[in-house]
């Protein structure tokens, strides 16, 4: 069985060590041995025992009988897209990690894939080694989904432990973030959170069986969360984390990426460092998590070759759950309710009344070394309604919704 | 397509009611209808709607070619194992949750499963509602796994936190987890690790493919650990916590059953009351964990109907992990590496030096309020090492091995 790497980058050498290393153990498990024909890269690899496989020209896989499975881990949208619908088109299965691409034309993509009768794989594609998607097709069938709430972005979970746990500023744990190679040099995908509003959005898709846009999903990322913050987060026993959300209220779902408050009692609140970690709630089975390593070499790489092994094993099957084409129109994220933690300039016994008469039953909060500001969190109230309040004040220093 | 249910205890009734409440969505998502043909039990349900499907004899469900499914959820070894092979050489596909049968005569009812071309699939088995089963199966496919940790019973899990939150004793928590439904009048299969000794049997035979009996595994309860056990564990940052363990040493398994101290950085370390986890180390993927409800009604019928729609979608096809019927034979227990940590009684000062000869460089540990001992964490060493050098003294309280 042969298969062609469209990309040898980080992800790409991992599928290429993965296949190597527990070469003998995926062969049981595939039934065949599984070999790397080509890699297509537009460089050269000289001295890398790759160097003789490296292809620059696409169609020579493309038109390579022997290529079942074309394993896309280039990123970016294009020409990613065009490479794997081609391969599609050709009778070829195809996997990849690239949630750009399945955030923006999975939907197109899984119709080709069963129009041809072959498979469209992209477990990597969220949560990078975490198993989430095929948990989601597979074994949590029986029940309706009532909620996924992740950590999918390892750069600005680490970003936010180091924050809580050593009291570090946004700008001093970004630099060492950057240096540890845990940061691209132009962070904004990750810490704008575009990177997690992706990965939610293929969340969002698998669980409503509808095309849900990126692009609707209300996004906001970790830059504007200070030492302050984290300093009244300490105090209320809670942490703040970049959380990925969708919620189904009635018949609606709704999506948001934020940082949230979240308290000690829920599993999330201990996933720390680059960890990623995904919260499930069904009607029926109650919570469960998925905790592993979201990005990384050879974790998404091990969830690459585990879906190449699918292909392998199920040539005949659509196993991959399947979205429509139809949009769904997510419910507008200022309809959804929660609590929200407001930090406020001046004296809490100045404004107390006021606040409590605009917002009801706060709870306040001040953090040990921090004058001139106090805290509170507000009750349950959509966000229409807390917009609505909070307009009429200048003082608001930050919000922070409460998970 | 018409299934029928052997048994309608806890679980069983919480698969008729997992069908019933997402009637909608099961059938969409399996392609057709499930109904619930007959519920095998001795008993009767005057006025239970269910009663008109409660039949006695076993024959009825066995000769009714309609019947495409036959899910066990009886528990125990007998009759259950006489009915599920029945089934199976009827040419019925059988879902189970009974975590007895399965350590005891799983391999050979996956072998008749296989020989028929019918499914026999157990997902509810280990870990109630997660779905670690099918994790190991068909996703951690691209991995050798080095080990599997888990909190496999969730009784005992509700008592060790008891005990380390509220400081609470052994018997108190015991006599609260039976008032609450959470143990059972004879609690012993729970509290002396009988039950996830069979659920880390059946996982050590899924990663092996050979036959692990549960018989060989080393297996000690949770019914010595005390409040001093759990002051000198939250003196050390540490949890106790009822392990059922599989490593792999070499091209060798290990696997035990025992209370363990988790330090916090462990992610074992906040899983809480009665839910269960399993943690997870591929060679490539690293460390993940899988966590949820570990049983009750809803979430492990949840995962027997998951197991029944799978049945019904793949009818063709062996979806569970094969394990054959070679017996495994485990490297023994008393080769496996760790540290111990110990109570001694006696003054540190006059004991020290000679546990510190003994030993090797130890880490002492007093706890407030308990005078007259103090205790010490001693460096990595076998078991049978551990074994010889605590042969030599009169005064050890307790042993509790360290994760």
């Amino acid at each position: 069985m042969k298969i062609a790497v469209l990309g040898y980058g980080t992800v790409g050498s991992g599928v290429v060590e993965v296949l190597d290393v527990n070469k003998e153990l995926i062969k049981a498990r595939a039934g065949k041995e599984i070999e790397v024909k080509y890699v297509l890269d537009l460089r050269d690899f000289p001295g890398d025992k790759i160097q003789e496989k490296i292809v620059h020209d696409y169609d020579l896989i493309l038109t390579d009988d022997e290529i079942e499975v074309v394993v896309e881990v280039m990123g970016g949208v294009e020409p990613a897209n065009t490479f794997v619908k081609k391969a599609l088109l050709a009778g070829k299965h195809v996997v990849t990690s690239n949630k750009a691409l399945v955030a923006k034309t999975g939907a197109q993509l899984l119709a080709v894939a069963r129009e041809q009768g072959v498979n469209f794989l992209f477990e990597a594609s969220v949560g990078g080694g975490i198993p989430i998607l095929r948990a989601l097709g597979s074994s949590l069938t029986a029940d309706e989904i009532e909620e996924i709430t992740g950590i999918l972005n390892g750069t600005t979970n680490y970003m936010m432990t180091k924050m809580f746990y050593e009291g570090a500023d946004y700008q001093t744990v970004l630099k060492e973030a950057q240096a540890n190679g845990y940061a691209e040099a132009d962070p904004t995908a990750d810490v704008e959170g575009h990177d997690a509003c992706r990965k939610i959005a293929i969340l969002s898709s698998i669980i409503s069986g509808k095309m849900v846009d990126f692009q609707d999903i209300y996004t906001e990322g970790i830059t504007k969360i200070t030492t302050e913050d984290m300093a009244y987060a300490r105090k209320l026993g809670m942490n703040i984390k970049l959380l990925a959300q969708c919620r189904r209220e009635g018949s609606q779902l709704s999506a948001m990426v934020a940082p949230f408050l979240v308290g000690a009692e829920h599993p999330l609140y201990s996933v720390n460092d680059v960890f990623n970690a995904v919260f499930v709630k069904g009607n029926m089975l109650g919570d469960a998590m998925f905790y592993g390593s979201g990005a990384g070499k050879l974790p998404t790489a091990s969830a690459v070759v585990a879906d190449v092994i699918a292909a392998v094993k199920n040539p005949d099957k659509d196993i991959m759950n399947f979205w429509s084409m139809d949009k769904l129109e997510l419910e507008s994220y200022k309809d959804t309710v929660k609590r929200f933690f407001v930090r406020m300039e001046g004296e809490r016994e100045a404004l107390e009344a006021r606040v409590r008469s605009d917002f009801g039953a706060v709870e306040f909060v001040e953090a040990g070394g921090l004058s001139g500001e106090f805290g509170f969190i507000t009750p349950m109230m959509d966000e229409k309604g807390y917009e609505e309040k909070a307009d009429a004040y200048r003082n608001i220093l930050h919000m922070i919704r409460v998970e």
